[in-house]
């Protein structure tokens, strides 16, 4: 298919190089700086572009893949003189609505993407939805050459999955955070050491409901240790208040 | 070496599997209830016992892996008559000290054991500790015999280690909990299709610090995704809670 690409980011640059991959011509790549068109726009043997109004009006398809913040904005630029196309956006909590046009479409891909560390976008779930209903197989067609794993969601329900996704992934690696914080601070073992838990508490998952695998003082109710816990933490109100208020949650989450 | 295996709870049972695959002779295991006792004693061929007189007193170690809460008075009954052989104890947030005995000791493997999940013991870091001196050799040489990562770390720091794991495995474990229920509750998808961004978020770390790896609206202090999120959860002031105090604290951590 033909491409046009708004946005130059993480989630843009890693959706780029998938879609090259799998043999779509990415007509133009769109960024607010020149610098960053020009540099996704030669990795994806494409046409730099910062400028709206040098948007080519005959791709299949636009992708935005812009920040929340600016989304609806920039989509509002993007349409404009381009109605008759198809306009999707690849943001997890915004509803398709934010587009105003005709066909309008949603394709999320659920990953937390970093620089400097590619992702497998096989193995990467995507959540489509669209305006009008006979785009949806063009744009399944289109996720299917890049992922194996699509689903069609609607806005509604993609706000809670995005929502989800927080728990799973921002809040999990904040733990991590906290817990990389505490090794620091007492006995300087390296935080590598953690990986093996680290692996197997998300490894279980593939046998076990999260509920079914917990373990430790909060889901033992061990208030000896969870007490002793909490007085190590005295010099850190924020991480004590955290402490108690999951090893709570995990307590009433088994009643 | 040969071992008296005290405990048949999920650590003693995993623990007891890969010692008698290191073609170790845990010569009794120990439990209170027959049942349990027999059904390891019969996997790790060995004896079943149920009351503490009837424990061998030439074992080279005697290994207690049973509860924090019972670990003193269990190691009280263990020592009695058996003075000058080695103790040592699995508990993470437990001091050696709770051992009254000269030849003292903790082995303990940092990993989240549940039944029917078998681990491999040979990726998981064992922290040793001993209070005689000459014992920490035989120690580690034991543990090396399941284990590739072996750290002498003290009762002090170990505390704190334990403290880590807590975050990094049950605090994290607690956070897919809550994201399986939104998924459950909304649009009804399976938790299957949070596997990839939860293997991906750990797979991260051999690459990036916890810090450098935080993505999402809390770190970009994205507040009208965070108001709306906080908004989805109003029916859920628990979850709500959490949701602002970990997006606060990931917020501060990046100050």
């Amino acid at each position: 298919m033909n491409i046009i690409l708004i946005g130059a980011g993480n989630l843009a640059t890693n959706l780029g190089k998938a879609l090259f991959n799998a043999n779509h011509k990415i007509l133009q790549v769109y960024s607010r700086t020149a610098e960053s068109a020009n540099s996704l726009a030669k990795i994806l043997k494409s046409e730099p572009v910062t400028d709206f109004s040098k948007l080519r009006n005959d791709a299949d398809i636009y992708i935005l893949a812009v920040k929340d913040s600016v989304l609806e904005e920039v989509a509002e630029q993007v349409v404009k003189g381009r109605e008759g196309r198809m306009f999707v956006h690849t943001a997890g909590s915004m509803p398709m609505s934010v587009i105003h046009a005709d066909r309008a479409g949603v394709f999320y891909p659920m990953q937390t993407f970093s620089k400097y560390k590619e992702v497998d976008f096989t193995v990467i779930p995507c959540f489509v939805e669209v305006s009008y209903k006979p785009d949806l197989i063009m744009l399944k067609m289109l996720a299917s050459t890049i992922s194996d794993t699509i689903y069609e969601l609607n806005s509604e329900n993609r706000k809670y999955l995005h929502l989800s996704a927080v728990f799973c992934c921002n809040f999990v690696n904040h733990c991590y955070a906290m817990g990389a914080q505490l090794l620091k601070e007492h006995g300087n073992l390296p935080f590598s050491v953690m990986l093996p838990l680290i692996e197997e508490t998300a490894s279980k998952l593939h046998y076990l409901s999260p509920k079914e695998a917990q373990t430790g003082p909060a889901v033992r109710w061990d208030e000896n240790v969870i007490n002793k816990q909490m007085d190590l933490l005295s010099e850190n109100p924020n991480m004590k208040q955290i402490y108690q208020l999951l090893s709570q949650s995990i307590h009433d989450d088994q009643l």
